[in-house]
């Protein structure tokens, strides 16, 4: 790499479904993205410069390209795109930041950025601590471990002896969800789907494993909790969350984390009625309402890493000119853990 | 009425609809019911004799006459039916109860009933104080208005300066519940079918009404709740449910009572991620797990209705021959307000 060069991800043209709702559709597709580059950027007084390690690809990529009517435009032809970043503080002219700091936020999908402490959606900059990789910065201390956190904590709140049940569980979420649900002492069950990613699963720890490819997805879940799901931490939706709803456990909790199902599409559900049979419950949050609690969530997540009784899942692509194909993979199932792309080696400065 | 015959409603036929599941399937027509008569029952030691008066048709009829697997068997051929009813002890050896004293529970659908205090879901009867007319204790009092009650205090907590929305607004559940959160200072939006029941709903003081017979659902929510909607107290489900959703405010909490949508089959929903994107709660109770509430609920009830702030609708039809009619109705969206049947004068003893 050289140093002089700031190499961007940009939207190459407007991607093909304008105008889609916040409903979580998808807008990339591989010609979307384009090659470009652009001057180093210089810090001025109470900036810093970063230098980016990994990219993650999260739902939030599509967003900016299509824009969401009321709250931003979409990215225009030619201009860099965002995303999730982790890097390095590489100059700094903020008192609140060091050279060599690892850092997370969503900024440009390019080689070096300028940020006054605050990111493209206007919260914080994340600092890594130096004792964890910068890669866990995007991982479990990144939005997806605090997604896994913030669900499981207000929401899902699992007791010793609960039967907790996680759809996605080979994902970025579901994998570290799952991990908390087993320090709560409950008895865990992962969803994958494939030999694969259900072996994964089996790898970090959870008790069970349910491989949706392999049979009658509300017949499984019968079968692997028999005494009915007390906890459901869903990340896919539709007839996924419809067998979880089937199976509830009186009292149960659902968790509204994410609905991958619905990439390719609305997929109606026909059993929230057990919500009522069940005296149960079924609720989401929205990330970004939390940014009080990121700060305490860091801290429990960063204790769990430290202490090995959370490991990150990570399913990393190589190189910049990767993230087109690592980034799309994403969307269809193609990861299993976390997926990054390292765009350049990890060094201090 | 010749006070020694004890007229009965019974199964005449076993439904078509056999070894249905709980999901609220229907399983009555007209030519279930057959009309028979038993001996007038004696009361032994620590029982009463109960004349039935009113009669309320309910989902639990359905139950009866399927039966629930694990549960109870289906009422046989040549048995009494069984459904709430409201009547006057008419003869008691039980130290709880005088003669004369408003009553109701879940019974046989006949004149006469002994019971021993409690009834034949083996919960304890309910008392109708004497300064409350006998039929508000199949509604206001009654499981419609303890649901309503529930649901509101314990899933929906309306606020003053909230926006609350009713499904099924002019039955017996939504219209307490939407005067619930008029108490509560909310503003309260019903929803009903055709311009008959908007005006009932009207007349209870709700603050707006929407006839979703006239127009595009989704629309007319979002047009009636600029702001978003705080709390949707649902009754119906399915195309209802989805157009609530799609109009949530942040925060937002839902209550599953009831999906009479589902009488007809499965009614999917596709909207359920705003859960997510709102921050959102859908909720739902079972109302027999609730046994040691319902004495507050039922106080706070009367209170209610010995004051004015809540007005009973009751639709109530005249005869025991209008049993299976009536209660059908109930089930086609035929009713306004609580549906009853008057099966005899109410007279003390």
């Amino acid at each position: 790499m050289n140093a002089m060069v700031n190499r961007q991800w940009q939207v190459a043209r407007l991607p093909d479904s304008g105008g889609v709702s916040n409903s979580g559709g998808l807008s990339l597709s591989e010609d979307v993205f384009g090659l470009g580059d652009a001057p180093v950027p210089e810090p001025g007084p109470g900036e810093v410069l970063i230098r980016a390690v990994y990219f993650s690809p999260d739902p939030m990529n599509h967003a900016w390209v299509r824009g969401i009517p009321g709250k931003f435009d979409p990215i225009a032809v030619g201009q860099p795109m965002k995303g999730g970043v982790a890097g390095r503080i590489v100059a700094s002219r903020h008192p609140d930041w060091r050279e060599g700091e690892g850092v997370t936020g969503f900024l440009e999908w390019q080689d070096y950025a300028v940020s006054d402490g605050t990111d493209r959606l206007g919260v914080p900059l994340q600092r890594v601590p130096d004792d964890i990789a910068l890669a866990s910065g995007l991982g479990t201390l990144g939005m997806t471990g605090q997604c896994a956190w913030l669900g499981m904590t207000d929401i899902g709140r699992p007791k010793p002896g609960d039967t907790v049940l996680v759809s996605g569980a080979s994902g970025a979420i579901g994998s570290i969800a799952g991990q908390i649900g087993r320090l709560a002492g409950a008895r865990v069950i992962g969803i994958a789907r494939g030999a694969a990613k259900a072996d994964l699963v089996r790898g970090l720890g959870f008790d069970d494993v349910i491989d949706a490819m392999a049979g009658d997805l509300p017949a499984m879940v019968a079968e692997a909790a028999p005494s009915g799901v007390d906890v459901f931490f869903d990340n896919v939706g539709g007839p996924m969350l419809d067998a979880a709803l089937a199976n509830l456990a009186r009292g149960a909790r659902i968790v509204i984390c994410g609905a991958t199902a619905h990439y390719d599409g609305p997929t109606p559900i026909t059993n929230h009625l057990m919500l009522a049979m069940r005296g149960a419950t079924m609720a989401g949050f929205f990330y970004f309402d939390h940014v009080a609690r990121w700060a305490e969530g860091r801290e429990r997540l960063a204790h769990w890493l430290r202490t090995g009784a959370i490991r990150d899942a990570l399913d990393i692509s190589e190189g910049f000119e990767a993230v087109p194909q690592a980034a799309l993979a994403q969307f269809t199932g193609g990861n299993a853990g976390r997926k990054l792309i390292r765009v350049s080696e990890d060094r201090l400065v």
